[in-house]
């Protein structure tokens, strides 16, 4: 029985490599790859090298840099007294989506997690310390999850900067604006209630 | 508000390249490259461009062929006299999969279309023709699809055949193998009836 030459079976593994790619996916996607033109394989295979090697976490915030800082710690017009902690790179884009907050970051990586091994240390903690301590924070934003993880990360972090006298803020839970109340669960409509603003 | 670093917005663009990648598909694509070993990146960028570098029709029949002859063509054990005549190149696997062909294939790269612009001279018709003639192929099996263009090719090819005495045979149509009688449409149901065998 003949199959693939070598070359395409191997490009079919390699795309195997990525998440929610199949088989059958990654067989469809390679021989596309081989009926079009040229200039696609070429374009993706630079693409993938020049964001892996180009990219990397930041060194103030961890957030995505193509220099040693990223471009909101090299902004001179960011509020330097305002902090934002977060989980995740991506989740710097979220809160840059909502148009909302103009001071910096800090991306921890993950959440607190001992017994996979995650203990402050693993999460840059110390490095979040000292950098608030230099810049002489005003306000930590804690912009973490709001599950059971996200949670105690939260509750260790405000221990620390409350010991270091700094003001710790976290976001407001409640109904999602632009959502029906009948998909709202109610320990969200639990939260919405007890934080009720007057109009 | 602060985006991706260009790089990390190439290799998005890159990805939605792909057929069925859309915007948030590339966005969780490039994020997982970038968080996993760069050996991924480089793994998956070396592939794309050995397979595109490297695999091209074979120059007989059209098979992804990583040298001038594919892996059938060049294989002295396939019987010379029996060509399968086939829509794409992936057709071939699907035949060799079956296990019931040692013969050779032609790929027609597609089906007469003549208001796209795609005549006999557009699908190499003239080089099987020649071909059939210069190996004394005995016979010919149309392996098309079983719709309108792949029939109407099937019907101009068994014509220029049979001009030229060549035998011409096409696949059997009737129910799948496995299937359940009440998912086969009334139309293969009346092939496999006009072409029932004795046991």
């Amino acid at each position: 029985m003949v199959e693939y030459p070598p070359a395409v079976k191997k490009l079919m593994e390699a795309l195997r490599q990525l998440p929610s790619i199949g088989p059958r996916s990654a067989e469809r996607l390679a021989l596309h790859i081989l009926r079009e033109d040229a200039s696609l394989a070429e374009g993706l295979s630079s693409a993938l090298r020049a964001a892996r090697n180009s990219v990397h976490a930041c060194e103030r915030c961890g957030f995505y840099a193509e220099g040693p800082l990223c471009e909101i710690c090299s902004d001179a017009r960011r509020n330097p007294k305002l902090l934002c902690v977060v989980e995740q790179p991506t989740d710097v884009i979220a809160f840059e989506k909502s148009g909302s907050f103009n001071g910096r970051y800090f991306v921890l990586g993950g959440t607190l997690s001992p017994l996979d091994g995650i203990g402050p240390e693993e999460l840059g903690v110390d490095a979040l310390l000292r950098q608030v301590e230099q810049d002489g924070t005003e306000e930590v934003v804690l912009g973490l999850s709001p599950d059971t993880r996200g949670e105690t990360t939260a509750l260790y972090l405000a221990g620390e900067f409350k010991k270091r006298k700094v003001r710790v803020t976290r976001l407001a839970t409640g109904v999602s604006v632009g959502g029906g109340l009948e998909y709202v669960d109610s320990v969200t409509l639990g939260h919405a209630l007890a934080g009720r603003r007057e109009i």
